[in-house]
């Protein structure tokens, strides 16, 4: 496994605010589960709060609605066949840690396992479930992080649906054009 | 300007959730604005939202939520620049459109124009306002879409924070792999 440190979750936006499809861990009543999700927003620093859209077909949606608590793990590029094998089985029918060879390593903050092959791993706790019935709308406090330290520009998948992924991981900086309080 | 053509409502997702930063532009007593947008993410297909936060220290925010609208405006990597440029100013000191040289065109279901350079453009009215109080979380209706016909997969920016952009454009197609319900 990658090596893999600290990081602070005031600066999830970091890995997440560019938009990458992800990989949501959850556990409750001794089974766990993993699905994709591309609905997600960031949505403060402090507390750091990411927003994100879990359908009730979902068989993670009562997991985590009855757990309150998941873990949100970045896949990378040479992931993709692992992601869309995921995205497409349900936790109904399969244990999705065995059938894709995945590990489901222990969290630091919460119950939900990591997995343990992504890059980074954001753990979150429910902080407000007041769209969960209106919109299936989770908002999630990240409780910690941790983050692979190479590549230190790993290569993401961005869904457009239709099956279709966009590619990112050319960075481009522009620093100097930023006034302090706004980058 | 692009040739552009009507693009349905409830495929926003194709252009957004990918998560590139956005220009959103509004109009509200005869004053018009830009800001960027990286905090987003699509809530639902039909009716099509999108759920954004836009920060009370924005110009733009009163703009917005007076009028309960704006248009999210897709701007390429050659828009680089100008995407720094509205980023780091405010419009209460310029003219955003006059100031980045930027096309104020008319929408055709909202007040607020578009940014006529962008390749894509969603028109937004205010559909449920519970959580700007709280989170500063706006969920807008897409009521309409125009999209650029060429290039079919344009370079996007995706922010990171810190002044650095990460660039998706490549795409792969894993059409194949996904079943007919979870395209």
């Amino acid at each position: 496994m990658k090596k893999k440190v600290d990081f602070p979750v005031s600066n999830a936006r970091r890995y997440l605010e560019p938009g990458p499809i992800v990989l949501v861990s959850s556990a409750h009543r001794a089974a766990t589960n993993i699905m994709t999700m591309g609905w997600h927003t960031i949505m403060e620093f402090t507390p750091s709060l990411l927003g994100c859209v879990i359908a009730g077909g979902n068989h993670s949606f009562a997991m985590i609605r009855g757990s309150g608590e998941c873990v949100v793990n970045l896949p990378t590029l040479d992931m993709t066949h692992t992601v869309v094998g995921v995205g497409n089985t349900s936790g109904a029918d399969i244990d999705k840690f065995a059938h894709f060879g995945l590990t489901a390593a222990p969290a630091e903050r919460v119950s939900a396992p990591i997995v343990a092959e992504c890059h980074a791993h954001f753990e979150c706790r429910l902080y407000d479930d007041a769209l969960v019935d209106p919109y299936n709308f989770f908002i999630f406090e990240i409780v910690a992080a941790r983050v692979a330290t190479r590549p230190k520009h790993p290569r993401t998948l961005h869904y457009t649906g239709e099956g279709v992924f966009m590619v990112a991981g050319e960075v481009i900086s522009r620093r100097r054009g930023f006034l302090p309080g706004r980058l």
